[in-house]
């Protein structure tokens, strides 16, 4: 039997990645009235990846690169009151109530009959927190870790403060590259849930499908069994 | 002997105010070129505590709010060239070298000795864990709590999570509102170290004089002595 059970969040538990594709829209739709000569997409997504280094994940750093973007496409003609625009849209993000997917709240609560829970969440601490808090499955969770990035180490650190083995953790989350690659570098175990609107950043082109300690759910509602499964083969 | 010291790090280990001062000079700087009538810093002042629920604290957000009141203070005629400079200024406010302040590194040193030590620090994830690894303290602090909010409720959980009693725990900051009021409303001990450079918002007109389990140090030079006199006290 696993012993802790991590649970990744935004768009494995609750809606995320749509407020960003909004916000594109929205940058797009203000963008129209601009003459712009070069691949908007494109352009932003580079700039985005340039500034994670400096933002590091979450909204506010998004809205920063895409008013950033504006200045730099437009050719500094991106009006003060656009700008604003999407400023306001940051504060909706930010302020938007969560919105559980399909089957979290049950699987939460079925995975916390048995085995000790962590959620484990990457991006600003504040807005994170307050998403948590208002999914009202914050207590299911023993511990709640908010980190700037999901590396081996991150998840090293979790799994000592919990006290067990890594063989002993298994998590689960929609980004390979967050939720499942480090966590079987470090010999724990992890089951994949995609979710169609992950961000381009988050996903790889292969899944680790010859990992013994890897399983992919076609949804939320078939993890209890794969966790059921996973543990059957650790006998 | 206390068995855990809490160490706040913003303006207390290293600059942190300084910045801010640099980038709202740089907004008047800017806002010089537009014709501006009402009171620049009461306006920013204000958007700055009401943009605090949404945004949290850090430089993000004091950069975004600049934005927000450029908009409004020119009346929709803020440049997008200008809205790149503070965006520039906010990435230099994240990147730039912590600057440890005098005595900073002496004292934690000296403080490990005999203690152990936790360093809790508000405000950006990412930014402060930056500042964390960049101070090069680090390997003194068994445990580095970066929260949202420094409440009485987030310090009970910290010494809780370090298996000790408040009546054990010692906090040392410059914010009355953060590092000391709090603190001493849980029944642990504090001891204020002011610095010239806070922000507005952390400071209070009352020292809490009159509760025995709390000290003003004049410098950081100071504590060590007050620790050991708040300890002979408590004996």
């Amino acid at each position: 039997m696993f012993k802790v059970i991590g649970l990744d969040a935004d768009d494995t538990l609750w809606e995320n990645e749509i407020f960003y594709r909004r916000g594109r829209k929205l940058f797009n739709h203000l963008l129209s009235s601009y003459p712009v000569d070069v691949d908007v997409e494109t352009f932003v997504h580079n700039l985005e990846i340039q500034n994670l280094d400096t933002y590091g994940y979450g909204a506010a750093g998004f809205v920063l690169s895409l008013i950033e973007a504006a200045d730099a496409l437009t050719k500094s003609r991106f009006s003060s009151k656009d700008t604003v625009r999407l400023i306001d849209h940051l504060k909706v993000m930010l302020s938007t109530k969560v919105q559980l997917l399909e089957g979290a709240s049950g699987l939460v609560a079925t995975l916390a009959e048995m085995h000790r829970l962590v959620l484990i969440t990457k991006g600003d601490l504040r807005h994170q927190r307050l998403k948590v808090d208002d999914s009202g499955l914050a207590g299911y969770f023993e511990r709640v870790e908010i980190v700037s990035e999901k590396s081996p180490d991150v998840y090293s650190r979790i799994i000592a403060d919990c006290g067990i083995d890594p063989g002993d953790f298994l998590m689960v989350g929609n980004s390979l590259r967050s939720d499942i690659l480090p966590v079987l570098e470090i010999d724990a175990w992890a089951i994949y849930v995609p979710n169609e609107l992950t961000w381009s950043h988050e996903t790889l082109e292969d899944l680790p499908l010859h990992e013994p300690r890897f399983a992919e759910a076609a949804t939320l509602n078939d993890v209890p069994g794969l966790v059921e499964a996973l543990e059957a083969q650790d006998e």
